[in-house]
Parts: C-alpha cells; sequence; structure tokens
C-alpha cells in the first residue's frame, strides 16, 4: 500500500515509521509547516513532500492517507482525502464535533472507502487481552466501567494549541477524555443518556481542564469517568465489571507506568477473587497493530479498529457535557 | 466516664474493647437479642446488662452511650438517650435519613449534650495525616475529590439487613458511600448541588448496590464518588487534588489492603511529583482515637469528629441521589 | 483415619482442625501441659486426652499420629509413634538434628510406616504452581534460586524456647532458614557442597538470629539464601531461575503481605520479558493439602511432601554452616 | 574547569553533556575510533579532538580528565593524566583489577591531584537520602546489607567485549557486582574477609555470568551480594540492616524500575514498623550530582565520591571471588 501523511508532527512520525515498518510505502508527506514535511520525507525512500495536503491526497499513486494533523483540520483533510477516494486513518478524535464529523461519514460511504479512527488505545495489548476475555465470557454480563485518565501538563500548557477550543473543539474531556467514552462504549455498547460537568480548576485557559462523564447505556450499565490534565501524577486506569469477574488496566507504559491487566474471578463460594496479573513492560505496539487492523477493514475484514460511527458517538457524548455545563453555568 | 452500648454487636464489642483500653468504665450494656447483652457485660466487671435500651439510658450513673445498633433503631435511640441528658456516641449514619436526625439535632442543642457519629474513616492513620497536610497547606487550594469505595459482599448478602430499606434505610450509598461523602465534605466543605445515580446491577434486592455521586461544593470543588457492593475486590481509595499536590489514601487494613497515603508536590518545573508514601501496616487504631475524640468533644474541644450537622448533610446528598434515580426510573 | 495430636499448640490446633475438615477423626491428644491436651480433646466428639504421648501413640484404634511438639522432643515422639507401627506427620524440622533423625528413618524403613515431614510451605498454592510450571519445562533447565525470609521477632523473643539452643538444635537458620533450604531442594536437587555463615547481630541470645547459606548442587546449580529474625518487615521471597525464565514467589498471606507468583518468561528476541502474575489472596490452604498428601501417601502414592530423607539432607545442610561458622569463630 | 573526555561512548557523552550543565568547559575529546571523537567535539564550541589520548593528556590548557573507555584502558589512561597533572574522574571499575591499579594510586598521592571512581550509583537519590538517613542514626549501628543486582543481556551479550576477560578484566561480578560491593563497603566500611562463588550459568562466555559475594566487615557486619547477568527481569535492590530499622532502595529508573528508598523503623513495642516511602520517578540526576562532588573533591572537601583506595577494595574483593572459584573449579 502506499500511504501519504498529513501532518509530521510526533504522530505523524510514529505512523510512518510504522507503516514502512509494516512493508508499505511512505509515499508522499504534508504539513502546514513546510519544513516538517519535507524532513519526514527526506527518511522514506522515494517519499516526496507535496506544497500544500489537497496536492498530496489527489496524487494517484496513494492507496491511503494516514491525518495527524491538530484537531481543526482532521475533518476538513479526511473529507477532501475521501473525496479523493482514498482510505482515510484519521487521528482521534477525528473533528473538533460530531457535527463537523457526519458529513465525512456521508462522504466516505458513498465514495465506498474505509475510514478509521485513531483511537489506539483500543490496540494496547492490556485492553486487547481485556476484550478477549470479555469476549469470552469470562466477567459475565457488563455491569458498568471506571475510567480515570489524566496528566499534569507541563509549563505553559495553557498556552498550547490544545488550551485554545476553537483550535482543539474542546479541553482535556476531548483530549484523552475521549479515549475513556470510546472505551467504555466498546465495552458497555450503545450511550442512552449522558450526564456531566466539564470544569477549568487549575489551568489559566478558556478550555476545561477537567471533564466528569456518566454514562447510561442502551443496556442499563454505567461509565463513570474522569479525564483531568490537573491529574498531577500521570494516570490511566480502566475498571471493568461484568457479574461474574472484574478486570482494571492500569497504565499505558512510560510516564503513566508499565500496562497491565489485571483479572478478579469471583469463585461461587464468593470472597476473595481469583487474581491474575497480566504486565506488558515492552515497546508500545499499538501503532502496528492499529496499522494492521485498518489494512485489515481496508480488505474488508471487520476488526477493532474505531469507525466514523464511534467517533461521532463519542463526539457527541462530549458535546452533551458541555452544554450541560454551559447551562449550568448560565443558571449559576 | 462510665458509658453504656446499646447494640452489643461486632461493632458494639468494639467500642466496648476501645472504652475499657482507654481507662473508662462499661457501664452497662442492651441488646434487642438479651443474651447478647449479657454476654458482652460479663466481659466488664461491674458492667450490668439492661432489659431494654430505654431502662439503660434512663440509669443516673451513666454519664454515655454508645448506639451502635441497625440504622432502623440509630436515631430513636439517640433521642432517648439526648432526652435522658447523655452524651451519645451513634454510629454513622446516625439514621437511616436526614428527616430522622433533624429532630435528634434540635433535641441535643437543647438538652446541651454532645453528640457525635462514628464516621471512623476520619480516625485512620493515613486520612489524618492527609488532613494535616491539607491544613499546613501542602497540596495548595482544594479542586477535587475522586472517592471509591467498595466490597464483594458475600452469599447471601441481598437477605441481610443491609438489603432492606425499611431497615437500612437505603442500600450501598448509605452504607459506604455515605463515608465517602463525609470525608468529601471533610475535606471540600459544604455541598452546594448534587446530582447521581443509585442503581441495582447485581444483587436480588430492592436497595442498590451502587452508588454514584457528583458533589458540587460551595466552593467550587467538585466530589466524584462511587460506592459498591459488586466491587469484587475490596477496594478503598480516595484521591485528594489541590492546585500543588495531590494525596492518594489507598487501604483501611484487612481485606482492604494495607493503609498508605501518597503525596505527590509538584515542582515548580513540574513535571513527575515529588513522591512520599507513608505506610499503616499496624492495628486499626481508629477506634481509640475516635472515642478519645469524643471524650474531648464532652470536655467542650471541637475535634475531627463528626458533629449531627455533618451526618444530616451527608444524607441529604445520599437522599437528593435517591430522588434523581427514582426520578430517572419513572420517566424511563 | 483416626488420628492422634501430640503437641496441642497452635500447630497441633491448626492440624487438628483440618484433619477433621478432610473427614477423618482426631481421636486422642497427649501434651506436656495435660491442660492443653484436655482443652483440644474437648473440641473433637470422641477424642480423648492420654496422659502422656506414650500411652496415646500405644493405643490400637490410632492409625496415625500428628507430632507438633517443640524441637526437642520431635524426633523421639516420632520414633515411638513409629515403633508402635503408626503413621506419622511430624512438624518440620523434625528433630533437633540430622543425627538425631538418622535412627527414626531407619526405624520407619523397618517398620514400614508412612512419615512425612510438615514442610508445610510446598503446599502452599503459589509453590505448588510454581512446581508446576518448572516441571512443565516453563523455566528451561534450572540455573540458580535465591531466597530470603524472615520476621522482626517480638519483644522478649530471646526468652523464648527457639533462642535456647538446647530445646530448638539451632536459631533462625534452622527454623526458617531450613524451608528456605528444603524449598530450594526441592527445585534444584540434591546439595553438593555448602558454604555458609550462622551469625547473632542484635538479639541477646546464643542461637543465631541470622543465617546465611551457599549451596551448590549436584547438577551445578546454586542456592542463595538467607533468613533472619532481625528481618524488620514479614518477608518471605524465593526466586527461580531457568535458562528461559524466572519464578517469583513473594508473600505467605497475613503478616508476610498477599501470596503471589510471578512469571518472566523469556522471548526469542530477549529484552523485557512476558510477564503473567498469580495472586492468592484467599486463606491459607497449606494445611489442608499437606494432611491429604500424606494420606496418599500412606495410600502409597508419591506425592509433593517431605521425607525423612528430604529433612535429614536440609539438617545436614543446617550442620554444615554450624560447624564452618564455630571453626571462623575459633579461627578468629 | 577545563575538561578533557577520553573515551567518547555512551557513558563519554553523558559526562560531557552533565560537564557543560555545570559550567564547565568541554575541552578535547580522544577515542580509540577517531570519528567518534570529532563528533563529540562538534557538538560542544570550541573543543577540539585529538588524535591520541596522550597528546590530550599533556595539554596546558586541560585541568582535568574524564576516562569512560573501556575498562582494558582505564589504568593506564588514569595513569598518563595523573603523570601530566590532571584531575581524573575515572569511570568504575577504573581498571581490570586491584593490581593494575595500585600503581595509578601511587602517582596520584606523588601527584598531588584528585582522582575519583564513578561509582555513580552512591549519586542516585535515593542512595543520597539512604546514607543521610543512616548518618542521622536513623537506622542504630549497622548489622547486614543484603543486595541484588542484575539485567538479562541481550542477543549477541556473550559476543561483546564484557563477554571477554581480557579486555573487561572479568564479567558481571566486575561490571555490574562491583556497585553492590562498593554501596555495601559505604555503608558497612572495611571488608575483613571475603568468600563467594563467580559462575557462567548461562551466556557462551569466559567471563562469569553471576557472582555471589558475602563479605565479612571489620566491624562484624555482614554484606550478601548476587550479581547476575542471567536476571531475566532487570533488578536493582539494596537491603540495609540496622538494630533499628532498615532500608530498602528498588529500582535506578528505567527498565530497572522508579528508583524508591523504604525506610522500616523499628517501634519500642516492635511489631510492624512505622513505613516511610519516597520514590524518585524524575531524571537521573547523578551524573551532575557525581561531578559537583569530583569538583569539590579537587577543591578539597572531601565529599562522597569513591576513591582510588575504594576501587581498589571493591577490586580486592572480586579477585579474591575470582580465586576461590579458580581454586573450587580446580578441585572439583
Amino acid at each position: 500500500m502506499r500511504v501519504a501523511i498529513v501532518g509530521c508532527g510526533l504522530i505523524g512520525g510514529k505512523r510512518a515509521k510504522s507503516i514502512a515498518a509494516l512493508g508499505h510505502t511512505v509515499a508522499g508527506t504534508a504539513d502546514a509547516v513546510p519544513e516538517r514535511a519535507a524532513q519526514l520525507a527526506k527518511a522514506y525512500p522515494g517519499c516526496a513532500a507535496s506544497a500544500g495536503w489537497r496536492e498530496l491526497v489527489a496524487r494517484a499513486d496513494i492507496d491511503a492517507v494516514v491525518v495527524a494533523t491538530i484537531n481543526d483540520a482532521l475533518a476538513a483533510i479526511t473529507l477532501g482525502a475521501v473525496r479523493a477516494g482514498k482510505h482515510v486513518l484519521v487521528e482521534k478524535p477525528a473533528a473538533r464535533s460530531a457535527d463537523e464529523l457526519r458529513p465525512v461519514a456521508a462522504a466516505a460511504k458513498g465514495a465506498g472507502v474505509t475510514v478509521r479512527v485513531g483511537f489506539n488505545h483500543r490496540f494496547h495489548p492490556a485492553l486487547r487481552k481485556a476484550r478477549e476475555l470479555v469476549d469470552a465470557g469470562a466477567c459475565g454480563p457488563m455491569m458498568f466501567v471506571r475510567g480515570r485518565y489524566g496528566h499534569g501538563g507541563r509549563v505553559g500548557y495553557d498556552r498550547e494549541w490544545r488550551a485554545d477550543p476553537t483550535l482543539a473543539g474542546g479541553g482535556e474531556l476531548l483530549d484523552q477524555g475521549v479515549h475513556l467514552i470510546d472505551l467504555t462504549r466498546w465495552f458497555l455498547g450503545d450511550v442512552a443518556s449522558v450526564s456531566g460537568f466539564a470544569g477549568t480548576f487549575f489551568w489559566d485557559m478558556p478550555a476545561e481542564d477537567n471533564g466528569f462523564v456518566c454514562l447510561h447505556h442502551a443496556g442499563g450499565q454505567v461509565g463513570w469517568l474522569h479525564a483531568s490534565c490537573s491529574e498531577w501524577k500521570n494516570l490511566f486506569c480502566l475498571e471493568i465489571y461484568g457479574r461474574t469477574g472484574k478486570l482494571q488496566i492500569d497504565g499505558l507504559g512510560g510516564s503513566y507506568g508499565v500496562e497491565r491487566l489485571a483479572y478478579y474471578r469471583m469463585l461461587p463460594q464468593m470472597g476473595p477473587p481469583e487474581t491474575t496479573i497480566w504486565e506488558y513492560p515492552g515497546e508500545d505496539t499499538s501503532w502496528n497493530a492499529e496499522f494492521r487492523d485498518f489494512e485489515n477493514a481496508i480488505a474488508g475484514t471487520t476488526g477493532t479498529g474505531a469507525t466514523l460511527t464511534d467517533a461521532i458517538a463519542a463526539l457527541d457524548v462530549v458535546a452533551a457535557v458541555y452544554q450541560q455545563s454551559d447551562r449550568a453555568k448560565r443558571a449559576a
């Protein structure tokens, strides 16, 4: 497959590396900062930087496009690529809002191309293993999910693009919270109703730095989620409860700590559960696994990657929380 | 001090032991099951079992009464003891509801006696240390609190008194959740508004087995709390966030794991926080500390023990969640 | 099976409980303190206390004897029971020395009875699982074992019988160290040579409070063991290394922490190993498992329980360390 | 200070960075591979690469030399630099053997220059804090130290220079074990006698891959140390026991896990100790701290850095273990 990269920052670079590692060709690059496109292109033989993303996605020799820009450009570039008949892997959250994303989904359907959204946490080994266990019935019917995800920012974080709702579409809830929402939907299914609160507690910025979300799922389950960028020690934790067992995922590697999955299996006599823990101290393999899944999706196999429908559903949750918070603020 | 025990179960026995250890006299006992009162009385020289709590609290030689019955009798016995001019230490939640408790508070005020409510978690060493750190400004102004508390029940749990709202006044939210609510108020102050959900996911009982609560405090802080008796591995975790640091308390000893407090202090350059952890592997000292605080309160020193005002506030939160959940169920 | 208990202290009581739980009859008791024998007998219907162990082991209705006295009487009572034609489960270390134990082994062989030695750590779930993994080749050929075991004593520990070499036969190396030696032999096989040091660092007693042992096994493996009763935080840790993996057992429950087994499997590309951890938070099941194994041994099935040969081998190691330490002290 | 770097590999590069960060000048470089010297020089303005180390250490404008080559050249270059009147910071173990190092110490004494040996673990924050606690009497008089240090190598490890005793001077005991020996001496003082064993269990190489050492210190304390490069999960653990407390250091950052120090303080009533833990999740600051200490040593302040006397003592221990192992092999 010949793949183009639009957006040549940290994530674009990781995607390129993964694409090459899987035997595909990094065929072209584009970036709002031309030097970055040129520099990434240099690392891959035969890869050419384009002056703009429009020219790049129009190239006939390109099969698929990775869109890894900041949020405000994700939807437009994805739409352009789709209209040019390309398959697209667009980074999460795929758009600043669900409203921005709905036309993309319609266009993709019309064009018959495959679009996947880079909710790469689904491809972390602890989460893949959790999914397997749930699918195998290891926890029984689902009851609820608790999620906590956060980091502590860095000096000047409130001056970065993520602090600007015009560029980012929202704050912490849209940035890390959307992963929790996507993962919870992945385990608990469709969301029936939402309540929540997005507030700015610490940083000097218009975007929220904390998002609290309670999801009521169609099957009666509850998702209870909190994302924070005033989480002083980096943290990722997802707890998944079924009628006969619990799964707990901690860590994502690096500063989030070693990734691990604990499985607590209830015994007929109840009391302390049977406990098995898997740790994943190795390299982050989620990028390769996700791209492989994207390939398979293009080939027609439904895999585990998030679709535009998934992304729209997650963004709808975010929008609902924002509306409730605004209403609450106006009322106060 | 000469102390009477009403309710001679597990907790009544612990209170008696602690009273004697502190040099006071366990002077009388009463229990709905007379044999239990007699058996506890036998363990303390000069201690007599009364036929009923009314006779016991009327005894002229009694200075203070510990009320450790099941929930449906807590308020009435406390009221009786207060009217008899006794100081009272009543186990949490002190009543089945705030409405049941308000007349007790009025009577106590009128009688000029001291009433404290046994929210003993305030006296666990990790929580006392956390409180000291917060009071010393170690975390800066408070932002939010996350709390998770739960156990996995036991075979037949849904046939015990805690499963019967008539006896218990509620379910898990009232049982363990009320501790989280009390502790959160202790750190964040008065509650301005509440949203939440109480649901029954696992057990075959009318009472809820899971309570989810979002508190908005008067100072703008948020409490984000979940209590569960389908928490398959016993868990207690309270995370307290200020502008310059985080405190995390895990465990309560025994099956909840070793109690520990972690203090994450943000550095000017941000990044990984300075981290100090205290572990408390020893015996549970909360009972003695709480009773000592009760003595001091009688002597006129405001301590850390919960008052009837605190208990009413916590029960008001529970009632608000129950109302919202009922409304949601009727709407659905 | 009708079983007699000689030595009715803490361990004798645990054995009785386990025997009854497995459907056998606790038929008689004896203890140097007659009241203890009487009290234990009272708990089991039809069980009678004898005036002395000699009368008890002579009773025709007794099939097997549990010997759970302090160390100075273990060998003599076991010998007496064996000569009376009884099967015996004798607590570790089975004697004060290998020399004391050799005649017992000879007599047992002559009498055709089964004797097992209560090295109950072999029956802890983490160790059983470790054994299964090693037997299944999960770690490849064995290379070395590291063991650390210890506790911090208690006030007056140096005035207890364990501090008196005449009663105990030795100190910490004989008490907890012998477990490490037995477990290491269980995984690495026969010991070819020993070096080590037993010293008294903290306690005011003639027995050693720390034993350091290096075992060279017949197959070239090394055991590297340390036992201590000035180990301020209770600790049990056994690390087992094979050419393709490592097993680590931590904890024994209670004050030693939750028992757990970690399995680190080397991958062909090396780097961080594949990691799986099992935790055993439940009740201590080793006593029942060990007695079941004793039953099976009587019935002719070779199980995992330690034999007199195993105990003699472990005591030979202890004796070798004591000799080297004495020689070193005389030389100094 | 104007500093020259001899040996421009990974460690030489780290030293250069640290020197510049502290406000000194990286004035010259040399390496057996001239390209490496040139490349490192390029990174520092005004820094020139020399054709060989002899020319570099002879330069009049150089105040101090960092020697960061592989082991076979450490002693000779240090000697040359000392004779040229330069202060030297030489990486551990400073030589292939104590015999190689003694003339260097004599020359340094004669030349009146300062030499420090890069046992940088002394400068890790957990170890510095441990040292402060011990110096403040927090653990009482020292009793013994247990140390475990190891890694799992990598594919082809037995073909690297560390596998060749001619280049390295020894194997794992000299490589990582020497850190344990140095740290133990730092806490327990002079070594009076040594026993130990160096063996090759896994790797196909003449050098040992495991070293087991028992140190008897002049004050009666014991050091019980094991270093391994068939330690499948990277591990660093040092446990320091005094009469009234224990310190445990785990981790060194990176693949060795977060560095942490636990302090267990015994209470008069004994039982579970008072427990305080410090974690050091940040960047490795040992390099800067060690160089600062080197500066202070040059200025005449005795600091915590290791001297040639310390290195000779540690290498003497290694040599003693090698002799005993050779003798044992010949005897077998």
